[in-house]
Parts: C-alpha cells; sequence; structure tokens
C-alpha cells in the first residue's frame, strides 16, 4: 500500500494493472467527495502517490478516468447484488437479498456510490449511459421478481391490470426508492445496511403483496 | 414573444425583469437539454434573443445563472404541489393530489425537472443546496402525512416501532419513487401524470395502509 509513496515513478516497478488501481481508487474518492468538475487530476496523481503525467499516459483524460471509475464502480455494484440472489428462492427473499446486498455494498463504498448516483447521472455526459444502463437492468430484474412473485401468487391471471408495463413503473418505484434510501444512510450514518432493507421490504413487499392479491388503493 | 428577436438590445425597451424572465426560459430550456457543462451562454443568449454580454449584466456567470434557474423551477414545483393540497382532507387524499401535482407539474415542465433532478444534484456544486433543501421540505411533508395517517388509524399506540425516524424513511422512500416515476415518464412518454400517481399511491399506499394495521414483511 506505501508502494509508489514518495511521488513520481522513478525507482518503482509496480506493475501497470497495480498503479491503474491505485489511481482509480484515488479517481473514485476525489470524485465522490469533491464533485467531477471541481476535482482536479493533481489531487488524483497527489493521492495516488504518482505523478500527474503518468495518470493522464494511463488514463488519457479527467473524462476517460472518471468514465473508468464508472464503469467499475457500477461492475463492482452489479456483482455484489447480483451474486447474493440465489434464483431458486422466492421472489420476496430474493427482493430482500438483493436490497441488503445493495444497501451494504453502498455503504462500504459510499465515493463508489456517489459517483454512481449523485455525479454520473448528469445527463449531456458520456458516461450518464454507463449508469442509465446498470440502472435498467436493475429496473428489469426488480420487474422480474415483481412478475415472479405475481406467478407466485397464482393471481396474475385474476389481476390482469398488473401488466408489464404496471411491473416495470412498480419496479421503477421501487429502485428510486432505494437510491434515496442509500442517500439518507450515506447522510444519517446510523441506519444500518439490514434496517434500510428492512424499511424498504416492509414498503415495498407488504404493498405488492396485497397489490398482488387484487386490493388498490381508491379515493374515497 | 417575438419582442427582442433578430439579436441585441438596441431598439428594444422591454423591462428587466422580462428580459431577465426570457434569458431564464432559454437557459433552463439549455440547461435542462444539453446539460450544465456543455450549454454555453452564447446558446442561451442565442435562444432568448439578447447578446451575450446582456446575458453576462443581467445574471453575472453562468454559474450564477443556473443557480438562479434552480431556484426559480424549485420554487415552481413547490408552489404546483403546496397549492393542490387542501390539508383538511385525509392524509390518503393529500399525498394523491400532492403527487398528481408533481407528476403534472415535471411532465408539463420537463426541462425545468432535468435541471432540478438530473443537472442540479451534482455535488460539490453551490447549487446542490438548493435542491437539497426542496427535497427536504417534500420529504417532511410526506413524513408528516405518513404520522397523520398513523394517527387517522389510531394505530400509532399499537404500532410503536413506526417511529419519527420510519416515518423519515418511508418518506425518502416515496419521494425516492416518485422522482424515479418522473424519470420514467419522461423518457416513456407515454405514461399520464395521473397514472403515475396511481401506480406510486398504489404502491405506497397499499402499502403503507397494510404497515399501519401492523403487517410486517417478514422472511419466511
Amino acid at each position: 500500500m506505501s508502494a509508489g509513496r514518495g511521488g513520481g515513478v522513478r525507482g518503482t516497478r509496480l506493475p501497470r494493472a497495480v498503479r491503474e488501481r491505485q489511481m482509480m481508487d484515488a479517481a473514485v474518492h476525489t470524485f465522490g467527495r469533491r464533485g467531477y468538475r471541481v476535482a482536479s487530476m493533481e489531487e488524483i496523481a497527489g493521492l495516488a502517490g504518482v505523478s500527474k503525467p503518468l495518470v493522464y499516459l494511463y488514463l488519457n483524460s479527467k473524462e476517460e478516468l472518471f468514465t473508468a471509475c464508472v464503469r467499475r464502480e457500477a461492475r463492482a455494484l452489479r456483482a455484489s447484488v447480483r451474486d447474493s440472489v440465489d434464483p431458486r428462492l422466492p421472489a420476496d427473499r430474493q427482493l430482500w437479498a438483493g436490497l441488503t446486498a445493495f444497501f451494504t455494498h453502498t455503504a462500504e463504498n459510499p465515493d463508489g456510490w456517489a459517483v454512481l448516483h449523485r455525479q454520473a447521472r448528469t445527463h449531456g455526459e458520456p458516461f450518464a449511459l454507463e449508469v442509465a444502463a446498470m440502472r435498467d437492468e436493475m429496473v428489469a430484474r426488480v420487474a422480474s421478481l415483481i412478475g415472479a412473485a405475481a406467478r407466485e401468487a397464482g393471481t396474475a391471471g385474476r389481476t390482469p391490470e398488473l401488466a408489464a408495463r404496471d411491473m416495470t413503473g412498480l419496479a421503477q418505484a421501487l429502485v428510486g426508492a432505494a437510491e434515496s434510501l442509500a442517500g439518507w444512510r450515506h447522510e444519517d450514518g446510523t441506519v444500518s445496511a439490514r434496517d434500510a432493507a428492512a424499511t424498504l421490504m416492509n414498503f415495498a413487499w407488504v404493498g405488492l403483496g396485497e397489490l398482488l392479491r387484487g386490493e388498490r388503493w381508491t379515493a374515497r
């Protein structure tokens, strides 16, 4: 970990992959805390213990470095959630496992989450597409879990109004709720990943459970 | 509306407030579609039909112009939601009215919503505080509606675990879900404001209703 400290690359013989990883770690930390626009390549190089030209040599530009960070953090978050979910379990257990993994991962990687959620969604930037793709995948997975739950509940036939689009809408609501709770936890700092997942399961699943039984809210 | 076209300010005698409004309209449109970083003051001036120096004279800098846009759009959204809600109605009706107003306003002002939700939340920027304040107000209002609903249901005493923090968590989930659905509607383009509000009421209220009756999701 102390390799490369002291500035400059001379005298160090770290493999390129290790160097790149150090630079990316420093970049995620800096972008996540300071914001894309404010963060400087000097800061990132300093934190990584390398020279600024080396960062440019390896990662080309601030934009490409940020895009690489987005891609890496998105891949890590996806993998955490995916690996936690056993597809043989009932839909609500899968959702519970996925949400717990999501809140745990975002709590353990607050800078990575800030990069994905607060920095990279700004549209008009090329990296926004990376985050949009990750988010679309999450929404699709949640929508398919809701579909599976509807089939498990055996009510899919009886509640025809829960069509594919309704499931996408519900999945969008659930993913947005999870994002919001992750941000709240980040600010509050005292809510555990399990508590956040439980809040959302109660909110979402008790609600979805009723929806799947054919309950509807109506204006009195 | 055609006043001021043809570039330059000479020969026009529009009051400053009208000019500023035209510039802000042009700025919201441009920032909302192109993104803060990519949008240029030339583009904004061109769309407003004024010279670039005049934009600087009136609104100082790109950052101040953007901050003014954020403030104006946040104020308009807040007012739409607030004016739609009759505090004498039951909590779920208030939420329904507020959500319908929220989805209607964001659909009618897609660029303003993009400025608030996709551009201005990028932290590290001074304008992020404006949006955070608006969002905190929404969360507080929703939390207080959930509290009112708990009292209406008469179960506040029987479900002590629905404490202030749980209500904030649920309100965070609901606001995040609403933001997500507003973004989805923006991309999808075929979901009406009423449909979006109904999706969220069903998701949130049928779920909350069960929570308030003491139902809990538990891992089987």
